[in-house]
This record gives C-alpha cells, sequence and structure tokens, in this order.
C-alpha cells in the first residue's frame, strides 16, 4: 500500500473543475486511458452487482452525432475521451446470476455454493423494488463510477468534465442501448483544459463546509 | 499540480474493498478527517448546486439507534466515522436562490449578474421536473460524492464501505432530516478494517474490463 499525502489529494481536487474548453489536440496516454478504465471497473456498487455499462466514443462520426443531441456542447467532440455512463434499464433475474456466475470463477467455487447471496440479490434488488425503483437504484450505482471516475482522473492530472445536459433518449437511439437492456445516464468528457478557458482559474463555488457537514 | 503515478491509483483503488470489519479501536487523524470532509465539499454537482447535506455521526448513543435501522450491521458502530449522505427531498428555487448568493460571494459579483445562471438552474432543475425526478437527480448528485469520497479514502489508506442496507424512514426519524426538508440515501463507514476481516482479501469479483467498457 502506498498512499498519498491528504494535501495533495485536495489540491488535486482543487485542481479539477467542470472543463468547458478541452484542447482537441491533448490526447491521454494509451497507459493512462487503461488505468482509468480498470478505475471504472473497480467501483464499488450494491451488493457488487455492476449495473453498468461503460461507452467509449472513439469513433469521430459518432461523436458528431452525439454533438447534435447535446445542445452543441463542444467537449462532446473535443475532449480527448467521452464515456457515456449506460446503466442497466430492467435490472433482472438473468444479470444477477450474470454476476453470480461471475463471482464463482474469480473466488473459485461453485454457483451453487453462493445460493445465498443469489437469493438476497434477487429478494433485493429484483423483487423487492418495481421497475422505476430499480432503474433509479441502478442510475445511482452509475453515479458512484462518475465520482470515482472524476476524482481518480484528477489524481492523475486529467481533467474529466461531467454532463448531464443531453437527450437521453436521443443517446439512447444512436448508440444503440435499448436493444442492449440500457439506458445513458450522464457523460463525462476527459481529457485536458484548453489554456485560453477562464473557467479553471475561477474560484469554486461551495457551501461553507460548516454547512453542508454537520455534525451530530 | 502534483500528480500519481496511474499503479498508485489502480492499487489503492484494488486495495479497498466492501470493509465489514472495523476495528473499533483505530481512529482516522482529526488531519486526514477534516481532509475526507473538504473533498465530500469539493465533489461536482449538476449546475454546481450541491443539494446534498452529509452528516457525521459522532454521538455513540445516536450510532447505537442507526445500528437498530441497519438490520444490526457493525459497520455502523464500529467504524471510526459513519457518513449519512443526505439529500434535499425537493430541491427548490430557494436552494438555487441561496447558491446564487453563494456565487456571487465567492466569485465577488453581484446577484443580478448571476441572473442567467439562476434562470437557467431554475427552468432545468425546479419547473423541467417534478418533485420525484427532482428528487431522483437530487440522489444522483449525493452518489457523486460517495464515489469521490470512496476513492478519496483509499487514496490515504482509508477503509470506506458504501451501505445502501438501512431503513432511510428510520433514519430520517431519528435524524430528525424531514424538518431539514433531507432525506437519507445512502451511508458511508470509514476507518480501518480489522486484519481478521476475511473479505479484505477475498480476490474482488468484477466483470472482465471487455465486458462492461465497450468502445464505439
Amino acid at each position: 500500500m502506498k498512499i498519498i499525502d491528504r494535501h495533495q489529494l485536495i489540491d488535486q481536487l482543487n485542481w479539477r473543475y467542470a472543463t468547458k474548453q478541452f484542447d482537441p489536440t491533448l490526447k491521454i496516454s494509451a497507459q493512462d486511458w487503461a488505468a482509468l478504465e480498470e478505475a471504472l471497473v473497480l467501483t464499488p456498487s450494491s451488493i457488487g452487482l455492476q449495473p453498468w455499462t461503460f461507452l467509449v466514443i472513439d469513433d469521430p462520426t459518432v461523436r458528431a452525432k452525439l454533438l447534435l443531441a447535446s445542445y452543441g456542447q463542444p467537449q462532446v467532440v473535443d475532449a480527448s475521451h467521452l464515456v457515456v455512463f449506460a446503466t442497466k434499464a430492467n435490472y433482472s433475474i438473468a444479470d444477477v446470476d450474470a454476476h453470480i456466475r461471475q463471482a464463482a470463477k474469480v473466488r473459485g467455487v461453485s454457483v451453487e455454493s453462493l445460493d445465498g447471496l443469489r437469493s438476497m440479490a434477487v429478494r433485493s434488488v429484483v423483487q423487492g423494488m418495481n421497475e422505476t425503483e430499480r432503474r433509479n437504484w441502478a442510475v445511482n450505482q452509475t453515479y458512484i463510477a462518475l465520482g470515482n471516475l472524476v476524482t481518480s482522473a484528477a489524481l492523475l492530472g486529467i481533467d474529466a468534465a461531467p454532463m448531464e445536459g443531453f437527450e437521453k433518449g436521443r443517446y439512447d437511439d444512436l448508440l444503440g442501448l435499448k436493444a442492449r437492456g440500457l439506458t445513458a445516464s450522464v457523460l463525462a468528457a476527459v481529457g485536458y483544459r484548453k489554456d485560453s478557458d477562464k473557467y479553471a482559474s475561477a474560484p469554486k463555488v461551495r457551501f461553507p463546509r460548516a454547512e453542508v457537514v454537520l455534525h451530530v
């Protein structure tokens, strides 16, 4: 375990900001990008169920189409990488079973030995929620991945801008998500800021700590 | 800017796990805890609106009561710190105005000069969503903070276990959240693992990267 200093953490979280202008000439190295993908994969989720898929939009033609469904926000085409955080729209028993099979494989145990875990997941997520609740639950998990990505990128000195301003239905159509049982939840444009982005130096607006962190 | 190496990031994300047993004798230092609170405050959110409050439960009597509303999961009382992530239940124009006042203060500009931002926030969040959608939106933001906290803690070598298994209504009652316009969304138990926690060394179960990260 090689930990970092708390000042370094806070410095990097202060360094990051909601990047408006990405430098389209600056690309994240393959090694750093692989690390950020690995960070996404390592995101924790409720009961470990990972009800998500992360789409990385490499094709400039697809990016150009998505731009039209993103109110023309240039980050969609200018950032080195664009991640569409997609969520399982109707998490099912088949999804639980896929997780259980993977768990059995990774842990070197039989699927049957994980029956208790399976029942618990089926009961609490599939049977215990209606479709809307289940989708909300899955979207919540997806946002953990977003928070993880933004912080991970900041630590690597890479800019990441979360974006909710896009037309989800059009994204679903353009990326064929419905056929995969997915729906677009949120985006992150990831890359390197342009020096000219005036927002980079604007003071961060946050409520004072004493107002948002209450001790009980 | 002092960035970290990608291997260090991935090592720490692999080091973390959903801690089941916290060592109740190990407390996070005041300095490290202050850094984690600052990390929470620095979490990005949609339009910067921060529709959340983070409650840190210091009082052991309150923790003992919350344990009864948490299916007896010992992390609630054993972890060095317990954070209840509370969300604004019905984000309102008054909330937008509080943000605008804070933005004006931090940026040294008049409230009037931020009229465009105010209108956009009112239009998209308050008027553009019904109460349920608005609550879901606010809960989503809260989960960004959870993702940020878990990753930030891991980098400091501190264990953080997200927890959804608790009775939200009882938490709201016990902590008087309703009267503050808040509702409990999710928890994080934060502290140091017990050496005897067998889950610490269990291989992490994740779908293969090629299955959850798709290139388009």
